[in-house]
């Protein structure tokens, strides 16, 4: 198989230390699945990922992708040969920036009928990171109608996981605020559902006052935490729920979430994988997204796509994650 | 009624700044209760409340009581004139360190048969706190079977949170762990019902290991909580629950939380109160407390009494509050 490789961490001001090496094929345990890659997601985290050390001979990002299922453990149930799947990966293996992926059947799911696999594979990240925010982070309801009468306020709505959490949540009920900045973000945000989008170059508190909105019960920042820490806590309501899935810069004072009792959770959705515990909400919520999708209720977020497995895309693909301009998702088709 | 009031903040190293002085009672609107206070519970709170700016022209401190209902208001149904009760009070009414409490029905439950106006007095406050942690914050169930399995560590488990968090905790289920430093604290916690008592001043960690204790799904600290903000987060289950009433005293590093997507919670069982919503919860657990407390399930956390509501008395209660060394709860008898 061949692989994008780097055998140490880097800054992208070095230059591409990204390397194309032609390598052999994982083995297939029981329970595992070998795919044939088609296309991988590209998100943050990778760029974040390639500046920590390397551990083993050398690393290979990517923690996303689709493609066809090559072989099938004998364990496993749910896959054949000749399915499309799509499917999430994570830091601990080897990452889907190469031809071949092998990995246990829960991170992985029937790619959508009508979906591409470069839309397939820029969607499991981002929607699974949305899922545990969401329902086991919040504690939203299974069921929409119990979830109606709740907002809320998703900060920057047009990024990867903005734009799933979006959908989801608003097929799950909810009254959906989020933030954008540009003409562009905006539209795209109205796009993936959202009932209202909030200009976040502007102060969030007078908008919600100028357009008389809830006080949201649930905030979920996904862009600069520190900037918004104490904006989060004077509007979200009192015995509400914030949670980040972006690190901060800065220590910050935990006494200010006292006055409203609120609740605080920095969300990794690696944690059940590192640890493993309750891996099968991989699955639950990868198939609640395939569902979804065959239904017409959520659609793609895919935006931009590079063609081809090559060093030089890696590469530019991590600089698009570093300029944080980036509206939905970015693939790279092999 | 008499009031011992404070006409500014002050230091208790400035001397005793608290009057007694006798004033008219507060009339009853349709919704309230004028009880005649019999006895007082001392609370950490008092003392923070105390070096707050006063607002109004007098501040009456004290945040939970018993006594004898002396007028109901129209709209009240569940009290009537001489029904012995507890309650819990809040800073933004005048408080129960004076012969006469006026407030709303919600925040008042019948004293229990077998219990005294000091051991009614000195419970609501803490249990109530208790009992939004476990139910509110972690979301423990009210079926005690569905609770089974699970484990809280409770830090400094012979405080008055403590003291009846591991009570409430056992009874719906939990295996119970807490922490204390001194023989009688261990032997008071162990009274409590804690399954397992913890020295405090080893470390913590050491002790998890070499008693093969189970990763705490919730950990609820009571005491210090820049101390234990990095030992809670390292003993947590992945995708665990921390919650603490104890204000930091230094920033910190929200990070540390997303490795394991831990929830942090910064209680304050006065916001409900304050927001004016879902007071409805003061009632429901205030009666549960009263319910188990008549059943045995409960037992008295009160300590130590002292006797008469003088300025001396309230003065001694601040100063037993700051050496925060007291096991179980302090009540003043009138």
């Amino acid at each position: 198989m061949e692989s994008i490789i780097a055998k140490q961490p880097f800054q992208l001001s070095e230059g591409n230390l990204f390397e194309k090496v032609t390598r052999p094929e994982q083995e297939v345990k029981a329970h595992e699945i070998g795919i044939q890659v088609e296309a991988s997601g590209v998100n943050p985290i990778d760029a974040k990922t390639r500046q920590t050390p390397v551990t083993g001979e050398v690393r290979v990002l990517g923690y996303e992708g689709a493609g066809v299922v090559d072989k099938v453990g004998s364990n496993v149930t749910r896959f054949k040969k000749g399915d499309k799947v799509m499917f999430v990966g994570a830091p601990k293996w080897e990452g889907s920036n190469q031809t071949y992926q092998v990995l246990g059947e829960h991170y992985v799911t029937h790619l959508p009928e009508h979906l591409s696999f470069e839309e397939g594979a820029t969607l499991p990240l981002t929607a699974f990171t949305a899922y545990e925010t969401l329902f086991d982070i919040f504690g939203i309801s299974r069921d929409a109608s119990q979830n109606l009468g709740r907002t809320i306020l998703i900060i920057n709505g047009a990024g990867g996981v903005g734009s799933i959490a979006t959908q989801i949540a608003k097929a799950y009920g909810l009254n959906v605020i989020t933030t954008a900045s540009r003409q562009e973000t905006i539209a795209w945000s109205q796009k993936m559902g959202a009932d209202t989008v909030l200009n976040h170059r502007e102060d969030l508190e007078a908008q919600f006052e100028a357009h008389n909105l809830p006080q949201p019960d649930y905030i979920f920042c996904t862009y600069d935490t520190d900037r918004y820490y104490e904006p989060m806590i004077r509007l979200v309501k009192p015995r509400g729920h914030i949670a980040t899935i972006v690190v901060f810069k800065e220590n910050q004072d935990l006494n200010a979430l006292k006055q409203k009792a609120i609740t605080f959770t920095h969300e990794s959705m690696f944690t059940r994988l590192t640890y493993e515990f309750e891996t099968e909400y991989y699955q639950k919520y990868l198939d609640d997204l395939a569902e979804k999708l065959n239904a017409g209720v959520y659609q793609s977020t895919l935006t931009e796509v590079l063609h081809g497995l090559t060093p030089e895309n890696v590469y530019k693909g991590h600089q698009m994650m570093e300029e944080q301009s980036h509206i939905g998702k970015l693939a790279i088709k092999f």
